[in-house]
């Protein structure tokens, strides 16, 4: 009998330029390898290349879809977990995570860095919504030093 | 047979001030005098006294509540809607409205923020979190004078 | 200051035979009769019928919705709920019913039934599933004299 | 870049007699040995003893709660989606499975039935639900070889 894993969230647009991706992509290969599982919202921009980061360095992803449909998710999506809940989906992403790295997006990413700061999770930016509450860091390495100090230390 | 009412959604701080409950207890009045229907959280803060407005001058109150018991509801709200959603239901106070007036609020107004403006709806703020696509607004009657001119001319 | 209302809940399938049809739209009517408002899923079928007994004889009728769009309500429906949360909606609304009328349906009725005796909620039954617990009646007569004895003499 | 993985629910209530338990744990263990993972609602009864059996025959189990924290599942639980949603969170666990065991339950196990059936899906009875269109079988290893004929072979 273990411990359930840590779980990291990236939140982001699911449309971004070629900077935001390669960020993207950076986090979710540090997230594989911390050995936390990422989860996300399973489809495209942000949420797609994150998780090819992960999953190319070895690690798990899951993703939490808005629709019905398991095929939704993007290639590198593990598990999928087709809510059919459409957007109120974003409540559970947020939920199911301990720590969350927020990147740029529109009002939906917005409405999860609210329910994250809400349910009193910490919530990492970069370049992300400018909300009070929101630990802004510069890089991935950056985001995954403050997550390997406050989290995965006493994990 | 005829249409469907006019969903009018007051959001706002389960906490607020003197001077902000008297904002959302003008508000909710004027909602009754349009004719319109106010939907909401069902709980305390702003919630009530938008409730107590809209009741007190006659017109009919919706209360979408996070748990699973009607009693939960504020004594001015007529229907209520015990979603046991938790804060996903927020995203069903939104869904229901057909415009969002913002009052002062934390997390949770935001993120019901987020939701309306990812769905397109319109967002009226007084004093709320300033957000790009919130249209500001400065009093109660400037408020509804909006929702008259774009709105119930129309409906 | 007044008591919320009585909110009755009658569900079945979105296709029904005219027979079925005949019954929902007397239980409609007599839920207007007695003051309470109706709550259905706001669609086809026996959700349609209901709303037109009660729409016809004066009441009140909430519809909520699977989908994000209003206007996917019947013609009937003064209060839709898009809830955006497909076949979850189910749960809203068997919990914002007080009492469930069922009708014959497929296995989303069946999936309304097993939620509302879950939650211990009274569930009178015309031709429904054949589920324990369920209180059978014979006609909407008896269906509203039952909730007559019960619930409103005491409301 | 590899497929998503197969997940088998197994459902059946938070309390169960010593027998339910070792069937559900047999089933547990089996999912394990044909490299599937266990989703479950995450709690006791049937949700821990199948958790369980999947976990110390070295296999992956996901529990989706009802509630907000991600302490409630269970010991054998890996990867726990605290949904805050309530019993609306059964769809959840119906929708993220391919195939769905069931074994005895109460009417929570009857709505999940429900909703399986109602999304097409394969559900599997143990001493389950008497609901048609639920397939029967009488052992563990009976549902298993239906699942390796029909899914996993092909899969």
């Amino acid at each position: 009998m273990k411990k359930q894993k840590l779980l990291i969230a990236v939140i982001g647009g699911h449309q971004c330029n070629a900077k935001v991706e390669q960020i993207a992509q950076e986090i979710g290969k540090k997230i594989a390898e911390v050995g936390a599982i990422l989860v996300c919202g399973g489809l495209s921009g942000v949420m797609k290349a994150v998780s090819k980061g992960t999953k190319e360095a070895g690690g798990t992803t899951i993703g939490i879809l808005p629709g019905e449909n398991k095929k939704d998710a993007n290639a590198y999506v593990d598990i999928a977990i087709p809510t059919g809940l459409g957007l109120a989906r974003n409540t559970l992403v947020v939920r199911t995570a301990d720590i969350i790295i927020a990147l740029p997006g529109k009002y939906g990413t917005l409405s999860e860095i609210a329910f994250a700061l809400n349910a009193g999770k910490t919530v990492l930016g970069i370049g992300a919504w400018n909300i009070k509450g929101v630990i802004k860091v510069k890089t991935p390495e950056g985001a995954l030093r403050y997550i390997n100090n406050k989290f995965i230390k006493k994990y």
